[in-house]
Parts: C-alpha cells; sequence; structure tokens
C-alpha cells in the first residue's frame, strides 16, 4: 500500500546533503550539532549531515534521563562510532529531578515535555559553542500528526528529513546503510519505559502515512479516502482530527497585526 | 521625533484584548498563563490578559535565578497585586547550576540563553496544568533587532504587542496605569547583574525606533535613513544588520523540499 511513497534514495540523500551543506554555509556557521537519541531519525539525521560536512564537522549528544531506555544510548555510540564523529553524553536527570522535585504528582507527559525542551535547551548551548547549527531530526509523519513538543524536539536551524515520512525515512536509512539494530526497533520517543510510538499514537506509522499521503499530497477529502476501504475509517477520521488540532505546532506564534490601528480605532464590527 | 509612532491608546489596548480573547477561545483553553518578570513588556502584556479575560483566568509566574535582580521580583509581585491575579515564584537557580557545574566557564550569553528557554519549558509545563495559552511578551523592537532567545522567550502561543514598538508598549503601559516604577526604571533583560537593554545593544530604544519605523514601515534605504542626519550614521547601519543577521530568529525551521522529487532524482544542477 506504500509504493507510491516509495524514493530515490540517492538523488533523495544527496539532495538534502546539498540543502545542509548549503544552509550552513550561507548561516556562516562551522559545522552542526545533532541531538542523537539512538533512534532512527536523528541518526538519519546524523548520517547525511556527515554526507554532506564530512565527520570532522559533526559533533552529537546523546541526552539521557535516567528513566531513558540504555539501548537508546547504545544504539547512538554505536552509529556515532560507524560514522566516526564526536559523541559526547550528558545526563539531563539533575536539572529534570530538580525541577520536578516540586511537582512530584506531574504526568509523564508534562514530564516528557519537560525533557524535549531541557534537550533543545542543551542542544543550543552546544550549538554556541562550536559555532555550529542545529540540524532538525522531524520528519513528515510526526511534524502533521503534531508528534512533537513545541519549541523543543522542533526547536532547530533546519529539518533535513522535515519532508520525510516515517516510511520514507527508514528506506533512506536502509540505503545509508545505517545499523539494521537501529532500523528494526520499534520507533519510541523513549520519553518513559516502555513507550512506543504506535502505541501511544494509537495508529501504526504504514497507516498513518498511507492516510496522511491520500490527505497531503493527493489532496483527497476524509470521507473519499475512508471509502477506498484500505484504512479503517476511524483511523482516517484519527489521522485528519490529528493534522487539524496540532496546526499551533506548526506556526510561529500569532500577532494581532494591530500596526495598521496605531493612529486610529479600528473600524468597527458590524 | 517618535511622533510618527503615536497610537490611539484606547482602540490598541481593546483591538488587543478583542484578539486575546478570540485566540484564547478558538484554542478551546481555559485562561493565560504569562511569565512575569517584572520588566515593562510582561507587566503590559499581563495588563493586557486582564483586560481581556478577567483577573480569574490569568496567572503570572516570575522566575528568579540566583543572580537576578531582587527588584525585579518585586515588581512583577506588585504588579500581580494590582491587577488581582494569581501569582507564583518559581526558583530556576537548581536547574540552571545543576547544568553549568558541568561548564563552570560558561560565558554570561550562555547561562542568559539557558535561562529563557529553563523559562519557556516551566512556562509551558504550567500552561497545561491550567489548560491554559502561554500569552508571549515580545515587542517589534526586539523581535526585529533580534534581542531575543530562539525558542526561548519568543516561544509562545499569542505575541499580543509584537507590532508595538518599544516606544508604543510604554505609551501603552502608561495608558494602562502600570506602575510607574516598572514604567521609568531602565528596560533590562537581567539575564546578569547589571545588565541594560540600551547598553547591551549598544542602541538607545529612542534611535533604533526611529531607525525601525523608517525602514520597515516607510520602507526607506539604508543611505537615505542616514542622510536625513536624525540618527548618526553607524547607529542606522548597526539597526540595519541586526534585522538582517536575525532573520532565522523570525522564522520556522527551514525545510529542503525534497517532496518534488521522491521519485526521480532531481534536475541537474547547469
Amino acid at each position: 500500500m506504500l509504493e507510491p511513497l516509495q524514493i530515490h534514495e540517492s538523488a533523495t540523500a544527496d539532495t538534502i546533503a546539498c540543502f545542509i551543506r548549503d544552509q550552513i554555509t550561507a548561516s556562516g556557521l562551522a559545522g552542526a550539532v545533532i541531538a542523537l537519541s539512538g533512534g532512527l531519525d536523528s541518526t538519519v539525521a546524523a548520517y547525511l549531515a556527515v554526507r554532506a560536512l564530512g565527520p570532522d564537522l559533526v559533533r552529537v549528544y546523546n541526552m539521557p534521563h535516567a528513566t531513558s531506555n540504555p539501548l537508546s544510548q547504545e544504539h547512538a555510540c554505536l552509529a556515532a562510532a560507524e560514522l566516526d564523529i564526536a559523541f559526547e553524553v550528558i545526563d539531563i536527570t539533575p536539572q529534570i529531578d530538580a525541577y520536578f522535585e516540586h511537582f512530584p504528582q506531574a504526568d509523564r507527559l508534562r514530564r516528557a515535555n519537560k525533557m524535549a525542551r531541557e534537550r533543545m535547551s542543551i542542544i543550543y548551548d552546544m550549538a554556541r559553542v562550536h559555532n555550529a547549527m542545529v540540524v532538525g531530526t522531524g520528519n513528515r509523519t510526526e511534524t502533521m500528526l503534531g508528534y512533537t513538543t513545541l519549541w523543543g524536539d522542533m526547536g532547530c536551524g533546519i529539518e533535513p528529513i522535515g519532508d520525510l515520512y516515517k516510511t520514507q525515512v527508514r528506506w533512506l536509512a536502509a540505503y545509508l546503510q545505517v545499523p539494521s539494530e537501529i532500523i528494526e526497533k520499534p520507533p519510541s520517543a523513549d520519553l518513559w519505559q516502555g513507550q512506543t510510538d504506535e502505541e501511544e499514537l494509537g495508529l501504526t506509522y504504514d497507516d498513518a502515512d498511507w492516510v496522511l499521503y491520500h490527505m497531503l499530497e493527493l489532496e483527497r477529502t476524509e470521507d473519499d479516502i475512508a471509502a477506498d476501504g484500505v484504512v479503517d475509517e476511524e483511523t482516517v477520521a484519527k489521522v485528519f482530527r490529528l493534522v487539524k488540532r496540532n496546526v499551533f505546532k506548526r506556526r510561529l506564534p500569532l500577532y494581532p497585526g494591530i500596526a495598521a490601528y496605531w493612529r486610529q480605532p479600528p473600524p468597527a464590527v458590524p
């Protein structure tokens, strides 16, 4: 069912690498820093950054919390070793736990958002230290579903895989020879123990990508897509709901646009 | 020299209040949370939010670090008392200091950015707790000059005073009867001891606003504005430089736009 999403892997990899190189050159920065969780998206972003800049100009940071799966860090370390790039571990437990000491009853979503924002804050600090661009790791599926933390993991200078659906990121990973254990494990934001994306979303990525493709690229309606019978009606409705509900995560803060009325009262509302 | 920026205060206040009310209603949220530093901008934002929603739906948070000026917190407390709104102090010292323990040599700009992002992270956590909108406190002068922390103080849902120059925010503050000690003190981000905006920017707000107005609203060139002789050439050049250099703080992360090339290699660059 996902054939229409097929990509020309080498052209995609080269175009993205060219984009990374161009943007970093244009900004006058000296390299890239990436928050490398050990998951698929950040690993692919790191591989593409090395393709663009070579290993000497790419630095990756794994930022575990005490509740993170140790396997994530192992995978990050493995990918960094394969790429032969600078790899550093920065534990975020002290800061996160210092804050939640005041809110011991905080639920896991509050903790997860705080961690995502802490990681953004640290990767920007590292960017400043190394005069580097923060290279983001978000894909089109999670951006459209709103499966991100606003001003958290979405905070970066460029989004090299931002146009690719999760399915396409996986295909690209295979082409780039990302270690198979990273490609094959169940996707997880690893923000609490046992978390998997698909369970939390209540959607498989296959279904989500199929619906998103028909919704966004083919501009088909919800009813029309459901009528195909490929994905059940409830799932189609859920994808549409998530895309619409999370518009606020895909735009800058809104302004009133008052400037036109500085000098005089705005026209009365009829 | 700043007469052309004059605003119709009551119309401006009403239009902004209407914008705040409309946006919060449309989003289905139950009120507003604001990071109240005790400075002019966040105080005006709080006054406008109360004008929009009444005092019961507005909560403000003062988030000092050990290095903050105690006067800032006093002013925040004073404004909250005047407005009769819920006021809470959350000390960010433990988290900030836990991080910089590993980087004792970090300069004050790194510390300042980390603090701004920590405050964003906390105000979003409070927004979640109270099902509220994060109301931002950025003005047009600082946004255009890039005198903000990316994904830090610029992180919010709406920017009620985002169209107003600093000069106009000060006029609006007087109209709203903001306590005079807040209006009259030298503007400061209070991110280190003795910091003032004008000293750090190397610009007075009067000069900056005059140049920005002629640059942005009247669309005049740098040479043309300098030729007026109202503000010295070097200052005009500095404002133009800052506006251009900080474009990246006023946009979302960039995407390669690869989607058009999924299936086939992109056309060769001639």
